[in-house]
């Protein structure tokens, strides 16, 4: 009977651990709670990996939104929010606005200030909305998900996760208050890493370090704008007292969209998994519009040119300025421009609403690629081997500039400042001075060559969280102590004690020897003396 | 014509990065310089799966050693060295001697300290012989590498790639001083990361923190004491003055054989990889004399137990406590011993030379190992999912142990103080407590699901290197920062200043201002009383 129950006891832990890990690996159900806009384009090709290896996924989204929308990989759920369309738009707009204008710094300042802000309390009341929208929570509850795949910049995800006591898998470039390094516990130091919107490269001067001390010791505050107001959701929803970077740390993985060619070396936490690339080797076959006009370039090849969605109207005169660069160069240039043609238009540039970015970047005859500065396209220059000029607008777009710039891959160009003859002279050197393009070749074949292709990375570590019940071995323990344990201090003001305590004794000591020793001679010297 | 130039510079471009990345991605050459024992052993087929991708590999090894000996993967090539054989195994032996006598702490200490040095020594004497090796460098010299592939526990690899002007890739488990990482400048708290030979785990309490602290800030003499004989080597043979460290900071690549279902979750550097449990998956079937035992085993299986090869000799009464708790189990019990067999071993124990470890594991009729704890074994166990009676023996081991029993997946005895009645206790509660059984394979289950095999990974990662000579996008610029830089301790100390010098100037101003309006009013007084 004893080893007919421990003949069961052992088939009990291989079926308890292999039959559900390798067995059952397809089929699990993924709940994704993303957010619009330009991160949810870059999620999207995981969720369609993720689908066609069989896993159930169900969007959840606010019922207003500009880019997620239904499709045949995934179940789309929705939930009122206060605000229209239109509103919507408006502020997606907005984010582009007065960049084409010199603003004083403190306008400039409250303006940044003010459309974070802005974004922040969209964000906030469609969480609001969502965890009171009881049908819909209901629904969460009894569709057993095995995991929440989410978008950092909306904590309404991990609040979700919490409630369903789900494991998290995050996807992220980075969050501008490095939360991301508070709540892994992951060591940021601002001596050699510099934080974000403040253009430094890994190598800053004395002063750069001083501003970027600066900077890293207000992140909290940026921080506290952008989360605060989620504390009392969580009270409210969870019943619990947290920070949200206290809610971060329960996350299982992070998926970063970083890779070393690009981002600076840093240390990195293990449940960080950098998948920085994911778009690229998605190049599909050129339009007949677009392949006729390259094919058309004839050996000058073509520039690609594109500052984004979120710039939809340049003042004419910058537009002109831009266009009569653009001329001077014997390339073809595809503009992506939805504002109002520049009179002064070269026969040379082809103005169009859209362009198949990185379709057009992967072709041989791409010479340059002018660009606002988004990851997004900055990894596509990178995987095809395109120099590029950068003109960045706001955001972390000087960061990016300057990093693609300091490889010498690039050059970057004061979008306020810069004029006609900076435009045709920076496309020239990043086009006839080979180092760039030797540069951006090497940065490219560094980040062509990896063991794993970053999407593939990206949805083995989504199953794996969903496989495992998340990844608690990746955890470190530096989460179970406080800020003065983690930095040793308590231990430190003991054994500087510990020294101060031992030297007061033994000085002590000493003196009183002295003194004992002193004392006899003088009672000697006047016993004799007495005695005299 | 300057079309045609520029055409050419584009071809030039490609042809520089992507045709020697890609087309001749096979058949390049690699410089291993390895240490013998079980570092080399692990080593082994890493290089046997280079050489089965086409990269061409020579060894450079002492004329005398234990195990590293040619073979159809390599071309070996050797220096002499000034100790015999003999003299190598003694040493060997030495390793595993008086582990089973009690010894007062002091002499404990002093013996460990004298087999260190030791062992620094003859690495020490290895290298000044192959440094003296004129033939064998002008070889080296001529032969045209791509990587040096090598063991940090010797220096002299890294001293050869420096003069051959060649990038580097380590590989290691770690090093008793941390110096892996200072070289790769990888932060190391010691408030939740135990230290070598504490035999903590990472929740420490406060007692252990500060012990853990204090064998922190000595970690520098150990590295002195292994270490610092190489740096006249280091200045004679490269004429130049650097400490090994900063030798060490030179490597492209560290292949650490790590994984966190084992080690502790700790912050890592971008060119750290993680590879441990490279031998997963590398079982082979039984030889019939294994398979004979392992079938006449019945229903209870087999358990397998092995100090290593560093203990050959256990004293007889040790010897006989164990023969006696080994045979109060249903198991067989298959004992890797090379002493003289203990008179009262039961029928159920069968005492060999040699076992096949991994396959025997790797058996479903496996239910437990009895380990020293050497990390191989360890991992070993982990792959294949039985729990473990761990009885560390020196070096490592106890840590290891520790890692392996924190995680509920084995009991640690002391060697010194077991009785037979723990022994058989211990056996017992693994084989037959399921939480054991059930921990062992989730780890088992974690380990084994990764995107690629970690012995690719390592293979990926030195090709890596050799393809693109070296990984300088991996190396972080706090390489470039000193001790106060890196810490910002100038930029703390300039910000205090500043904050000093603008309070007093504001007292000064202050108690000025207060000076001249008590004055004024003083004088308006006495010259009104004057008046009066």
């Amino acid at each position: 009977m004893t080893s007919f129950l421990r003949g069961v006891y052992h088939l009990a832990a291989w079926l308890l651990f292999f039959l559900p890990v390798w067995t059952l690996s397809e089929g699990r159900k993924l709940l994704v709670i993303p957010i619009d806009g330009s991160h949810w384009l870059s999620m999207q090709p995981v969720l369609e990996q993720l689908n066609q290896r069989g896993q159930e996924i169900v969007v959840v989204a606010p019922e207003i939104n500009l880019w997620i929308n239904p499709s045949a990989h995934y179940t789309m759920k929705t939930y009122s929010v206060p605000y229209t369309k239109e509103f919507l738009e408006e502020q997606h707009k907005t984010m582009g606005h007065k960049v084409f204008s010199q603003q004083p710094f403190l306008e400039k300042i409250t303006s940044a200030f003010s459309k974070m802000r802005n974004i922040t309390m969209i964000l906030f009341h469609s969480c609001e909305q969502f965890l009171a929208n009881k049908e819909l929570i209901k629904y969460l509850e009894e569709s057993k998900f095995d995991a929440v795949f989410m978008d950092p910049l909306f904590p309404c995800g991990q609040i979700v996760a919490e409630h369903l006591s789900l494991p998290s898998v995050y996807f992220i470039r980075g969050i501008p208050c490095g939360v991301e390094f508070h709540a892994t516990m992951c060591p940021n130091p601002p001596s050699y890493l510099p934080r974000f919107f403040t253009g430094y490269t890994d190598h800053m001067t004395f002063i750069q370090r001083v501003r970027n001390l600066l900077v890293s010791s207000i992140e909290f505050l940026v921080c506290y704008l952008f989360y605060s107001p989620y504390e009392h959701l969580i009270k409210e929803f969870l019943h619990q007292d947290m920070t949200v970077p206290e809610l971060f740390s329960h996350a299982s993985i992070w998926l970063m969209k970083y890779d070393f060619v690009f981002e600076y070396p840093r240390p990195m936490m293990p449940n960080m998994v950098c998948i920085g690339g994911t778009i690229c080797g998605q190049q599909k076959p050129l339009s007949q519009e677009f392949e006729a006009i390259v094919n058309a370039s004839g050996e000058h090849g073509i520039v690609v040119f594109s500052l984004g969605s979120m710039v939809s109207e340049i003042p004419m005169k910058k537009a002109m300025e831009i266009a009569e660069a653009l001329g001077k160069v014997p390339q073809t240039v595809i503009w992506r421009y939805t504002g109002e043609a520049p009179p002064n238009l070269s026969k040379n540039t082809k103005l169009v609403k859209w362009l198949p970015q990185n379709d057009l970047l992967a072709h041989p005859k791409t010479r340059a690629f002018i660009t606002h500065g988004g990851s997004h396209g900055v990894y596509e220059g990178i995987c095809n081997g395109v120099p590029m000029v950068l003109m960045p607008l706001f955001g972390d777009q000087m960061d990016n500039a300057m990093r693609v710039e300091s490889r010498g891959a690039g050059v970057t160009l004061n979008i306020l400042e810069m004029t006609s003859k900076d435009i045709a002279d920076a496309l020239n050197t990043v086009i006839n001075d080979i180092r760039y393009k030797e540069n951006i070749m090497r940065l490219s074949a560094l980040h062509l060559d990896r063991p794993v292709h970053p999407l593939d990375l990206a949805v083995h570590w989504v199953e794996f969280v969903m496989r495992h019940k998340g990844a608690p071995h990746l955890r470190p323990a530096a989460h179970d102590l406080n800020w003065i344990q983690y930095h040793s201090l308590d231990v430190i003001a003991f054994l500087l004690a510990v020294v101060l305590v031992t030297t007061f004794i033994s000085f002590e000591c000493c003196l009183f020897c002295c003194r004992k020793c002193f004392c006899k001679k003088g009672r000697d010297k006047s016993s004799k003396s007495k005695m005299q």
